[in-house]
């Protein structure tokens, strides 16, 4: 089994291609290739070396002959543009999250129709699909069946190649699953222009050491997710055999993957409880219209029965979101965490 | 104002151009160029012999310079390959009907971008964006805000091109209006490749004199318009003002113009009883299971709210679209119906 990533070299890349060469099998059959695709090089060499992966570098669209130069039997479309330059800039939005998508799905169904196998595309889109604005407020809790209003490009992008993923499907083009994510969070290393961002920032920069703005008021409602659980969520509605009944997928409706609804209050509270007040006093509430604008308008209760069906459940508390990261980025830490209350 | 019409000369375009024509205004204000943009040739000289028309001829994404050479303030966008067409080849759906609406929609954005006003772009979309399917019943009355799950790729295509003016309209760059067509009837012509297609034909082929097949159980229920409603629809869409309150167009949701449920047994009922019995038993039942597939899948029962929040209102009866039909194209028909009964 060929499989490839994506994005490879992002968080949620490094972490699913961590998964892979683990375990080395995917829906119990041994994986004997992982193509690894980022624009971006490698992050640490030891990845590279590993004798089952491929690295292809560059832009996707660009290298689509490479990822399919041998059969495809999953692919793992993580790599995207991020929220917030989404939004100052449509034109690139729709050239990596739309164009770049539907090559990608034309060179998978471009496989199957020359007799390769048919490949399993997973997506991973976004509680942005989702938005509420004047006059259209969102139901609470929110499912699959909520009717999606994007209020951001990047929502809106996800969406539609939502549609292209369902649609291919049903032509039995490629056999497309949706995984719709919530903000990860903690989610570690620098910044980057999700609008999201924030969320991870005023946990991630004081735990080492450094000033964190918050963009939104602390009593915003947010919906998280660990990169862990993240992951096995993708994981899961990826290897998940289609048809009704328990642990399987049913229907051509995407997963929304499951939800911790959090305050930011809740967040910063958490952190000063965890790293004392010093730490927390790393975090300035400075509220910034455009982000509260993205942000504010995504749900935060969410209806998990579908991933439920799959055997997905949120992260127990945001505490428990801090201390994974501080287990799996101790070396991003600068903190005595000894002086702290961790009770 | 320079109005433009893609598709200007199928039989919708047509209707709207002879309106524009009449009233010579657009909400109030005066038509100084209508320009009719179609890759057929105009049917008949007099229309572009009007001193208002200008026509521009071909393929609209290679004519779009064409069209923006002078300042366009509003664009009815009816130009689209039609469902069953869609369906067989999904490449040729996606360039007519996504990319070409892209292609209008950047260059309407270009205009706005370069000092010239923001064009207000109307498009047709369909009730085909809905579908139910195995394990997916739609719920009844279906409203805009009903999950749009398609079950065909024309649906897939109109429900993308939906989303891209929404975030284009959400960004300014566009004021865009979505007004989403029943299945119109009784629509005149010869047949074209729509699968919905046969709910005009098995009544226009008899009223020829000309035999016609029903590809679906005369039970279903079907959501019709005439074709003298879906352009008032059209233009009321158009030149509705923003905003709450009656008689605007309030938020982002498209408007589902007003549908006639009815079945087709009560089509064909119709027909006996306008036309008698040798019209009536040119039709020959024989169901074919694609065109049942995708024409059963859309919704026949809607929540006519939004649409009658701007005034409009479904026809009255399936007896009177044959009577606008034979008052509209009393050409097209062979019928002494001085001979039939018409109670």
């Amino acid at each position: 089994m060929r499989v490839v990533i994506t994005g490879a070299f992002g968080f949620l890349g490094r972490r699913l291609a961590a998964t892979l060469l683990r375990t080395r099998t995917f829906g119990g059959i041994p994986v004997e290739r992982l193509v690894l695709a980022d624009r971006a090089v490698p992050p640490d060499a030891s990845v590279a070396a590993d004798p089952l992966v491929d690295v292809v570098h560059g832009d996707l669209i660009d290298r689509l002959d490479e990822v399919f130069a041998e059969p495809v039997d999953v692919v793992f479309h993580l790599a995207a543009a991020v929220s917030a330059e989404c939004e100052a800039d449509v034109d690139l939005g729709m050239r990596v999250n739309v164009d770049t998508t539907r090559a990608l799905l034309d060179a998978a169904r471009a496989q199957a129709a020359t007799g390769g196998p048919v490949p399993r595309v997973v997506f991973s889109s976004s509680l942005a699909v989702y938005g509420s604005g004047p006059g259209l407020p969102l139901p609470s809790p929110v499912s699959e069946s909520t009717l999606p209003v994007p209020r951001s490009s990047y929502g809106t992008q996800k969406l539609i190649c939502e549609h292209l993923i369902a649609d291919y499907t049903r032509h039995g083009f490629v056999d497309g699953r949706v995984a719709r994510l919530m903000t990860v969070s903690v989610r570690p290393g620098t910044p980057n222009a999700a609008a999201s961002g924030f969320l991870s920032g005023i946990i991630r920069e004081p735990l080492a050491g450094l000033p964190a703005i918050c963009p939104v008021r602390p009593d915003l409602r947010v919906a998280l997710a660990s990169p862990r659980r993240t992951v096995q969520g993708i994981l899961r509605v990826a290897e998940a055999e289609r048809g009704a009944g328990p642990g399987r997928l049913d229907g051509p409706l995407p997963v929304n993957l499951p939800a911790l609804m959090v305050s930011v209050a809740d967040m910063l509270a958490t952190l000063r409880q965890v790293a004392g007040d010093a730490v927390a006093d790393l975090v300035t509430i400075s509220p910034d219209p455009a982000v509260e604008a993205i942000v504010a308008s995504w749900p935060a209760v969410f209806d998990h029965t579908r991933a439920a069906a799959l055997g997905l459940a949120p992260d127990p508390g945001f505490l428990s979101l801090v201390r994974d990261y501080l287990t799996d980025h101790a070396d991003a830490v600068r903190l005595d965490l000894g002086a702290a209350p961790t009770s």
